[in-house]
């Protein structure tokens, strides 16, 4: 018997998704719940990693029960016992092969910039502030390059690890609200740091210190530049982890 | 020699805006600011109180520097000094006689509700969650009878300390972004608690607890019914405060 679950969670308190021997975990903080609720040791499967500060509303994640409690049953169970910066979303019965990473079809990230003006208070652990304007224009030119398939090598800090680097970007979008910046990835698989690596680029675009033609030159030739580096965790945000069988495990909007 | 500033922040941890014998306020952490910055004790006058969890993007302030700074540079400084909660937005030279509380002429809130579903994660310290479904129409309704000059008495919890209770609500507005419903209230003044009372009676009004009609009643006859109450304070928000005179205190979206 296995059920897949939806949680939302800010990441600033935390190490990351993953257990780890030093810090608190979200993965730690969803099994301490699972087995206090089972009264027994419950192992969480994430539909991957997010780094510490990295902030999550729709990560997907499954567990074996070892009883059959109803899943909205177990939803405010967990919750009950969950901290209030981790929130499950959502719980539902599915197959016993489910598998919550390696059936994951399509992700999506956003990364959130405030451009200009002085730090906020209400944003402070959801965005990347920056003093500089940033050039719309210059950002979705950049944007429009690492779209579509490429070998993202030069925009990963796991390169060194990995034989295979090709991507495909469905989607690289810049959109705007006032000083606010969203960018948004969407992609069937990522690379480590490679949504942090890319909005770092596309921060340099906006501000002058690269161009679309730039990033292409180390898209092509693979070799990183100065404009290349990792943007903070704090404004990355894992939206929502689709799966071709079970569509209500994407979680759209508020 | 005066200076007015805009300042946003968030009120979960702070006994309020004003200065208090047990807590720490606001405005205690901008005067401490201002006095680490100048060397000596500087009196903050703001544009109105907010209570214990409630947040600001715009809140007003008036100070008297000891020394004629730039207002850049102030508001740098204050920044650099004040907590990650707290963050100065601009800071501009009035002159002598500007006060930011009587000279206030309107002022904008919002009220954030996460209507049904689990509880939020992200926005779990700016809006209160109700588990039941909200009928938009029906809340609509129900702000289009607050709308206008009212005596606001059996909304507000300081009624017996107050000989004047009319106010004219030039704005009552429901907003819906899926689950988030954010109530807008604008009025050249407010009373105490009026904002909670009436976006209380709004959510009763969503699940069918009370109506535009009965919501008349109240206001017509000033007699509270079982569907009054306050709501919490971490909904709300005072996004900014208008200045004839300064219209660049009117802070604007983010």
């Amino acid at each position: 018997m296995r059920y897949a679950g939806v949680v939302e969670y800010e990441g600033t308190r935390y190490c990351g998704w993953q257990l780890q021997p030093n810090g608190v975990s979200v993965q730690q903080k969803l099994e301490e719940a699972l087995e206090a609720l089972y009264g027994s040791p419950v192992r969480v499967t994430g539909s991957g990693r997010t780094d510490a500060g990295v902030h999550a509303r729709g990560q997907v994640f499954h567990f074996d029960p070892p009883r059959p409690h109803p899943p909205e049953e177990v939803l405010g169970a967990l919750n009950a016992r969950l901290p209030d910066d981790i929130a499950v979303q959502r719980v539902i019965r599915v197959s016993g092969d489910f598998h919550a990473r390696y059936h994951a079809v399509r992700k999506e990230y956003t990364y959130l910039v405030l451009a200009g003006g002085p730090r906020p208070a209400l944003l402070r652990n959801f965005c990347r502030h920056v003093p500089w304007e940033l050039d719309d224009a210059a950002m979705r030119e950049a944007a429009a390059v690492m779209q579509g398939e490429h070998d993202f090598r030069p925009f990963t800090t796991e390169a060194a690890a990995r034989e295979n680097c090709r991507r495909n970007m469905e989607l690289v979008a810049v959109e705007r609200e006032g000083r606010l910046v969203r960018f948004r990835f969407r992609a069937s698989g990522f690379l480590y740091n490679l949504v942090r690596a890319l909005s770092w680029s596309l921060v340099e675009a906006g501000r002058g210190r690269t161009d679309a033609a730039a990033v292409a030159r180390v898209l092509e030739t693979g070799r990183r530049d100065s404009s290349c580096g990792v943007a903070p965790a704090k404004g990355l945000t894992l939206e929502w982890v689709e799966y071709e069988d079970y569509p209500e495990l994407r979680r759209t909007g508020p």
